[in-house]
């Protein structure tokens, strides 16, 4: 099985820790390509970043059209993703969404853990947006942060570690979200030190998207090409098909 | 004040439409200017569409920077609603959003009428986004509908009559939302045939529009210029301003 | 156009201060009459004085009847609103209805500030009656108050200030809501200090009743007669109509 | 213990079935007083009726003062019921709220059946204001009615019996509420005919009542004498107390 | 009146201390059995204990049966309680719901107090189940607590006199449910110190079981025999009935 | 990987069915063990039913603990499934929880397909207990059937087929999910007739469970020994672990 991890920022640093998170829980048959957004923003973070980054991940997923059994959007949030599962014939998940629905499968209550308080606003409402907020046991975030995004997981990793603690014993929560595209692949290094399963969102679609494959009707859905003006022509191709 | 009126799809003879209801309820010292979207799709019928449609509306919105006090997005679904309200300094509204709080107002259960259920989904989740589900009394749609969008109004105004009065009658409505880019318009039409107030949302978000640009700050929120690659020059200036 | 505006407590002051806010956003061609209620209590504060400031309320609104285009109950729970609403054959609006949906305009998410926690009950219960408890970032209040309510607003600016940036910071809030009937009208004060739109209800009520006035049908509803007893003349008036 | 049951409109004759229906289910012990509000209106139907009948339900409640244990406020939709718990140091219950509460407590879902779908829209209002809205099943009224009142529960009885087995075995309803006042006292003729559990409003609020009388705490609430003018004196003396 | 009250758990002592509660605010008439659970566990803290308590509840109301007017469940989170609903033919209720319906009535919020945070996630699952979430002003919770449960009331009275007056003057709590077993009798205690009314779920239990015992048809409803296997003979009767 | 599919009733015919339904969809190194519950009911239809089929899917779990990687419990309403979480350090699914997160994977809004609308109300409870009812478009249900459950697939072919019709064409559903045990299987039979993707609640859940053992921390919890009494000698090993 092939799986296309589509890094919605034009960072390629990014895409490179995503891939690497991704083939760490990836099944034996499974190949694993990450790939950056082909244009857009390096950093996506307000609601209007939000939608061009759309594009950007639709044009991802066109170029490369045939070549994958599923889709994996990397970016929290989820651009473009509801516009992908109507336009590609394979599974395609966000890592929230993933997050949210995994963790939700490993107990009543989860929490959601993060560096920076900044962040909470888009994780609530893409909670929302998931219609999962009823199931969140709270949100337990760090200060404002104003360093190198790329270090503050190892340089907040105590602050993680008692936010995670605060979030399973006085939230209550079953299961912990790391959320936010820096702490990618800290899992490893905090669970030890959490009493409760930690998910990175990431790895959770990839696992999902694997079981979403089977389960998935083979037979594309028809659709009558229209025309599309103003975009890329990957793009523009998604709504061409015969 | 000067108003700018966006249909975000590419379909002229819609924009007139949309332009006419707007004219007729504006205030006097108002003047309205309505465009089409400069690229993107003929008609918005899919979350994909809509997604497409938010970057062609932005175009709109930044090819015209500083000529307008106030925009209204007159597309069923508010395409591009969030990102312009963050991206553009004068207020932004769409006409769904601008229906469902003028019903509010008018009172406490409003109604949403049209002439196809195949709207109602996209609806319901355009409300739901709003946060007001709990307002709506209920949604009274006709049968599938596979003939001229430009001519349903008038082909199914008897029906819609019936529809309004179901709506009114049984599920308690005091407003009701004639909803549906066909239905533009022809409100006054029906209007003495319903027993409660009936809101065309263009005409909403035009008066609520002006509204607004009078409780809004008038000095420009400071913004970080940011490089957006891959989109047409005038969504790229949004990002731009020093 | 003319706006009645009608304080729904006995208190001369504070219909004064709240005047003088209306006016200050009132368009061109719109006057303002502000009024204090013919009886009732000098201050509403609880849910009982909340139930007899509505016929209070109601014969304000009935002793000038056919004098105005629009009318705005200036009391933050919006006594007799729903009332109003059926028994006058004009936009009738509140100014924590006013509130709300003026903030959704702005941005996702408001927040509400007000200098003491005591009205916070109040306010969560006047926000869940209008259906928008989804769209509130969070509430942000001062401690317990006992002293002048007429001097609170400048007493507590900075704190106020405090607030806000904690609600626009912390909470996520893209417009803030100053409510409570003390605050009326130093919106303007603090704008300065507050990197988001602020908002004074009364002054949203004036210029979305602008913007209803011209959205609702002209002709009177029909109703029939009914005989109410017990009420002071103007209220039994509202009911008597032929 | 003694227990005032008021109607809250001014119609001695439904006033007299209340009563009736009270003690046919009040404890050996208990004295039941049932009167009519002393102004008012003949029947309640709007929400501005339910407004003017607030303080008619106060006048009753304070005229009385110092005879009974706990009261009841016999009308769907409870008419001054939140006044009357902040201003009334026994138990005040209403009947609406009564049969939610009581429903609650024999079944998980709970149906409401009623003769004419106008009365809808304010139960779900009614019901949606005690927080119950997602134990109820459902609603399944009759068509629409414009006979006597006094007489439409023998009328439609086949029809109600209809309704309430619609509602048990369609929707799963585990108890049902036989709602309005033209119903009250009906339950017993219903009950042989459906299989679950039938209730009526003022039966469900007098055992209840007596209920609540036992777990409040006898000593009175200290409270602030306050002024209030231009309402019957009996109201105001609520107000007056030391 | 005979009102059976199950500890679901099977500590004696803790039973002991639920029955003078219970008698306490019982009617004159009324006869208190409080029994332990036959078997089990010593304590139920989680949702499996909850689980395992369920069949040991049922095990206790079907010893007795035929003895019993009405039954309570006195152990918060109401271990079996919809089966009993269902499967027994008087009135059921469980301690928790008792509380919840209760506090309702005597106030429009209800806050809940307990001595340590870590009973906050069972009882807001509980409070979710019954589906009065929002009737709830806040919960306000003690620190963690290694001690003797049987003497943490006394232990931590001041701590709870401080989280009452929170509840009511922070969060604007109208009534306070003390939630926990080890707190159940201590309301008379506190109740001089806290300025609103206090609520005993077992003492509410037993008020609203006696109410309807009055409330729900006599008449058993038929049910079909069917061979449960695996469970005591008492549980197993609860389904072998004729 | 081995996953223990259990059949919460004691009918072997129907595990030998969701067996074959598992074994369809398991990944080519995943085995698939169907077993019944080892005492019980033969089949699972009220509340009561429910609570006495947790322990009995309890004694299955640990009776083949150590043996399985994952575990699913395989009838709709998840009896047990609470507490398996707790008690199981594999991850253990249950049909209902998996068809619902798999749905919302596949699309914004998921309907819900079964043959006879007796069973409705227990689908709407299992729903809103894991938090999805916003995210589903409506049930579609047959008229009660008195045959066979066995036969009931084929029999009700063509009405299922028009069911999901009307669940995608009017609800605006983008998946549906079978539900019921006696629809086990059939998805393939009515996948070629409907236009959006069929679920098996047993499939899913077999698929999530393979990605959810993947993501699940191997190190088992600490837990402290209890001692539970009155059950299976199996139930009671799972409290009494070191």
């Amino acid at each position: 099985m092939r799986i296309l991890v589509i890094n919605s920022n034009t960072t390629d640093s990014v895409t490179d820790r995503i891939g690497a998170a991704a083939r760490a829980v990836a099944s034996p048959g499974t190949e694993i390509e990450a790939v950056s957004a082909p244009f857009g923003l390096p950093l996506i973070v307000t609601r209007a970043d939000w939608l061009v980054a759309g594009p950007a991940t639709l044009a991802a997923l066109a170029a490369r059209r045939g070549t994958y059994d599923a889709a994996v959007i990397a970016c929290f949030g989820d651009p473009g993703l509801d516009a992908a599962k109507e336009l590609v014939d394979v599974p395609v998940l966000g890592i929230s969404e993933a997050a949210f629905h995994a963790a939700c499968m490993l107990g009543r209550r989860f929490g959601v853990v993060s560096f920076t308080a900044a962040l909470r606003p888009m994780f609530e409402e893409c909670l929302a947006h998931h219609g999962l907020t009823a199931r969140c046991a709270g949100f337990r975030m760090g200060p404002p942060f104003a360093g190198d995004p790329g270090r503050v997981a190892e340089e907040r990793l105590d602050l993680l570690a008692a936010l995670c603690a605060e979030s399973a014993e006085q939230d209550g929560a079953e299961a912990i979200i790391l959320a936010g595209g820096p702490l990618a692949g800290i899992a490893p290094l905090l669970q030890p030190r959490v009493a409760v399963p930690l998910l990175d969102g990431t790895q959770a679609a990839v696992r999902l998207a694997e079981a979403m494959a089977g389960l998935m009707p083979r037979s594309p859905r028809p659709r009558r090409a229209r025309a599309l003006t103003g975009f890329a022509e990957d793009v523009a191709s998604l709504y061409g098909r015969a």
